[in-house]
């Protein structure tokens, strides 16, 4: 059954009217930004908010929430930090869903900014408001037509609403991770931008996102919780139905006291939170470059059924040293079996190459890039593999024949391209618009191929406590 | 004093006259691609040789080596296997200082093909000719106006000589190297593909580079060890002098029996490998892509007094993650000197930013670009810091700033751009063409400053030790 607090956040996700406090026509503003994000997104009743205007870019203008004639779920406050209790009562008064809450300067910088943080909490929540912020970015739900990060509004990101969900005490991170998955081929529900969490928490975003029907594979950044024991039980169901892949900010005490000063959270120590990921089956990753790498894996692939890898490489070399990078990552790298010997035998010249695994095709392939196609094939039918990282060149022939394989498998690919990516970028925007998760680095696609074959054994294994 | 095989190599890689043994017209050859190749790079003197034909692509051609009426000094061979002991005893009579061969199926396919290699090694040895091969890509020295790796002549990479060498036993890891960094902005002396290394050995090759002038940074790919002896004195004496950045495959059982199939290489112990970079103080990375973000931080960067670093950020989350990183890389993040935290003061907004270690200039940066420069500037004066990592948004004007600033300083400075780089290309390519090692996560720019750290204080205490 639905929680309340799921039951709301939807609402608000999902918010029809919204009110937009401090919208501009003046060019460089967030209340410029986000008003035409909002109309170009087609989100369906928009209502400036603006004492000073009669009207915006077309759209008829209003003094206060309050002056609204028609009914508003969501209100968006763009205003300075001491106008927020003001408006939130107000909101109250017009009974929205939720307020989200731009504005810093509040518990991340003082006691007393804390102090009013908790108040414009109170308020809220005794008058059925919930609270997103302050401090924060707000949320992109494309399919809603909402936005209000900063950097998928001026990169034109498309409106098309998909199955990745996330939260992150970091706007950046919001706004930079929809930017990066949406432009490789995923597609998001809903990210949200928890901020200093005066009222809606990360633990219940992540409740909401383990719930919401469309979310397939939940992205996070964290650096403190609220909440432990919620936030624990919580992350626990979640994290057995669906991907949880958690970057968490301040493990260092360097780090933690960064994070003090940024969103006023207390990171808590590294141990506890080691053992809340081993224990709750929650995907840690160190870095951004790991939460995209993961999230386009977990996105683009079917789950493993074990940890057995086969790896086809072109260069010698590469597939030597991939060998040492998927066992160095724990990996299994089992020998192919005879027929599957006899199959690649049949389509591969005698010299240069090496029918093992690592598989080298050797730099033939060049010559006839279909072979990658069909050693995917072929090694795919094998009982002992379970995925398959592919080296490739960055030539076109070569990826096109490993897409149209990969299309006709149901066990994991991943693609390292022996190339820089700013150096080609024509071959991933290819791999991506095709549901390739491609990496510029074999390390980097082992990696992600362990924490898929890690979580499926997790996942396996809860399905079998009940 | 120069060793006499030093002496030799120095001499094959400047041959000023070439025989290109199996050169052709025809599309799609490297017999073809080649001898564009050296002809464009400003090869001096090109024989080609090829039986069939009285002329190639405008160029006199021979029949044999002996056919040349002029002397020649090193000659490249594209035939089959079996033809090239009878063309090394040409080699001799016609007193070549060296040869390479391409051709692969001796030491790496059979017991016979491993007698055939030694027996053509001991014949041009005894005549005084070494060899670059069997089994190899031969070698890059864009100065001579010699090469033979296609990627590198397909690109049309520039024949401006530079300071980075290097030796691997991976073909496309050499091809592939010298064309990522020198779009990178790099330049080479030379690269070897060191092959089978039936003749000169990485241990060769490794006294060059140390011993070549023209050489600063020290660049390796490799599986085995021929003289595992020699290998470690020579490695001990040159990595005292020049960063040596060194990748080994097969470090893994599976990784070492695909190297064997490779190139025939016995790839030894994890264990010996691992003491080995200890005690000789071998720059140890694991993937290509450490290979490439270390070449560019020591290609780029001074050597820093210290592992004192300090964290620049406009993005509160990415500044608290990475100082977590840095920290995990073995970087300490000392706190700012009180004057250093009073200049900042000065130029930065008090909301949204904070003034510790991380530094967060705030989101207001991305109005004030300048911010990043200025904070710079200020933070490489700070007597406790020496190095600076950047976060930086993919925006021109923040690039500018520090790239100007990063100018002024003698201090390594390495940046952090927050995007994917597939998806901002122009970003990395102007750092890049600005001398700035540009890494698209922050964990990976930690990681090479740290690795900045360990070789100074390695380099500082053998100074020491005399």
């Amino acid at each position: 059954m639905q929680s309340e607090t799921v039951r709301q956040i939807s609402q608000i996700f999902n918010a029809q009217s919204v009110a937009l406090v401090g919208a501009s026509d003046r060019e460089g503003t967030f209340g410029r930004l986000f008003l035409e994000g909002l109309r170009d997104l087609g989100c369906p009743h928009i209502y400036p908010v603006n004492p000073k205007r009669e009207e915006i870019l077309g759209f008829k203008t209003y003094a206060n929430l309050t002056a609204i004639p028609e009914p508003v779920e969501l209100a968006i406050l763009l205003t300075p930090p001491e106008a927020v209790l003001g408006i939130v009562k107000e909101a109250v008064e017009k009974k929205l869903k939720g307020v989200v809450v731009f504005a810093a300067g509040f518990g991340e910088l003082s006691a007393e900014g804390k102090a009013l943080e908790q108040e414009i909490a109170r308020v809220a929540r005794a008058g059925g408001v919930r609270v997103i912020g302050p401090n924060c970015l707000g949320f992109f739900s494309p399919a809603a037509g909402l936005s209000t990060f900063p950097m998928s509004l001026m990169e034109k990101v498309p409106n098309r609403g998909g199955s990745v969900g996330g939260f992150a005490q970091s706007g950046s991170f919001t706004d930079q991770v929809v930017w990066f998955l949406t432009k490789k081929g995923a597609a998001f529900s809903t990210m949200v931008s928890c901020g200093n969490e005066c009222d809606l928490a990360a633990e219940d975003y992540l409740e909401y996102f383990g719930e919401d029907e469309n979310t397939r594979t939940i992205l996070a950044y964290m650096e403190g919780v609220k909440d432990g024991r919620r936030f624990f039980e919580v992350a626990r169901k979640v994290a057995a139905k669906k991907p949880v892949i958690m970057w968490k900010g301040g493990m260092s005490e360097q780090g933690a006291k960064a994070a003090a000063s940024h969103t006023g959270a207390l990171a808590g120590s590294a141990t506890v939170w080691n053992a809340l990921f081993q224990q709750t089956g929650i995907i840690n990753v160190s870095c951004m470059e790991q939460v995209v790498d993961c999230a386009l894996g977990f996105h683009f692939s079917p789950l493993p059924r074990g940890r057995g890898t086969a790896v086809l490489s072109a260069h010698g070399g590469t597939g030597v040293a991939t060998a040492d990078n998927c066992l160095a990552a724990g990996l299994e790298l089992p020998g192919l079996a005879d027929e599957t010997k006899a199959r690649l035998r049949q389509i591969m010249p005698e010299v240069g190459t090496s029918i093992g695994n690592p598989v080298d095709i050797g730099v033939a392939s060049l010559l006839n890039p279909g072979l990658y196609g069909e050693a995917i094939r072929i090694i795919a039918d094998d009982p002992n593999i379970d995925m398959i990282l592919v080296n490739t060149s960055a030539i076109r022939a070569c990826e096109e024949g490993i897409v149209e394989a990969s299309k006709t498998i149901d066990k994991p690919v991943a693609v390292s391209i022996f190339a820089l990516p700013e150096l080609v970028p024509q071959e991933y925007e290819y791999l991506a618009e095709n549901g390739i998760a491609a990496y510029p680095d074999a390390k980097r696609a082992a990696y992600v191929l362990s924490r898929l074959a890690e979580y499926a054994k997790f996942k396996a294994e809860r399905e079998a406590e009940g």
